[in-house]
């Protein structure tokens, strides 16, 4: 029987703050994570993300290259961040001038299983648990849904 | 290059029935399994969770603090229970007096990749996948979308 | 205090073809992965799925029994495949008469979070991030929400 390549995952190449803490097994590589953020179990976070102070990712989630995420912000469990949009009706292989960023800026709070298109977000947001956000969000408050949007107060 | 503290998964004080089965790698302490049920892989439970008898939680799945399963409960993959609303605007940060619970009462089914806001559930319900629940539940039938609603049959 | 029964993940029985990466750990067996293919991490693969040539697997996603994919598909990070309906109000519990299959053609691209009830999907399709997809696709293009229709161009 034919032998596949086996590929291990590993915590290698990530430029920490003070007091960070990281459950393994988890595979995160060449990025940054400022002090006190904590990185739960089954993670995956790739290379040159950027990930600021006093900031939780939640177990189960998992964060792309061209991922930028602040200071005091939560994310939750299961949330899937993307870069890839498929523009050209597929995935872009490779093509990095296809990719696009994420911004999350200072205290934004993800509710679990939400799934962030490439977006920015303004400081001070809520998104709900299972949601969907498939464009910017440039005013403070609480959106929800599939697509996300604002909820009235 | 500054040192990450590593933190490890477990499965720990998990006081358990008659011929439970717990897939590693695993996260899940302090809590407790009634007999015959089984829990998959990449799973976490928190303290003071309670699950029923002949129950199966499939891999992927979080289950947060103050959660009550009850019996012959099937929760499939990659689903999420919440116990913070965020109702300060984020993250209660251990303040457990926001805390919320969930209860999900016997021969309940909640499909893959389903969120499950803190509510309770009652008996002979079928939350469908992909499904945020948002609101009790308090009559038997079928539910699901986001938010979930009963289906008509 | 009593002992549950340790249960353990592996790669095993799997069938592969020339260059196929796997990444550890990840819970793969019984099943097939044609030429070139990529499974990510925290994956679990159930027994007689078939995957086609050049397919990218990723993280933290769930393929069941009964699931067939071709070559050239992407499938993205936390995607859960289901083949129990719970027809009968609840899970089949092992009556595989009641499980139904599932099909995905080449060149089919679904969208990260995504969830995929027993359906078939036919070739040059994408499946927006977030996605339920709940009936069959006949028709090339791209589809979204919750349940998946189809976006206007």
């Amino acid at each position: 029987m034919r032998k596949y390549i086996k590929k291990k995952i590993s915590i290698k190449k990530v430029r920490v703050g003070k007091n960070v803490k990281i459950y393994n097994p988890s595979n995160i590589y060449e990025c940054e994570i400022g002090d006190n953020s904590i990185i739960g179990p089954f993670v995956e976070i790739q290379k040159g993300v950027k990930i600021g102070k006093d900031t939780k990712i939640q177990s189960h989630t998992f964060i792309c290259e061209f991922v930028k995420i602040k200071n005091n912000v939560f994310i939750g469990h299961s949330v899937v961040f993307i870069n890839d949009k498929f523009q050209k009706g597929g995935p872009a292989k490779g093509n990095k001038k296809l990719w696009k960023k994420t911004l999350i800026n200072d205290n934004v709070s993800i509710g679990s299983n939400s799934t962030i298109l490439p977006v920015s977000i303004c400081s001070n947001v809520v998104i709900g648990a299972g949601s969907v956000v498939t464009k910017d969000i440039n005013y403070s408050g609480v959106y929800a849904g599939n697509p996300a949007v604002k909820l009235k107060k």
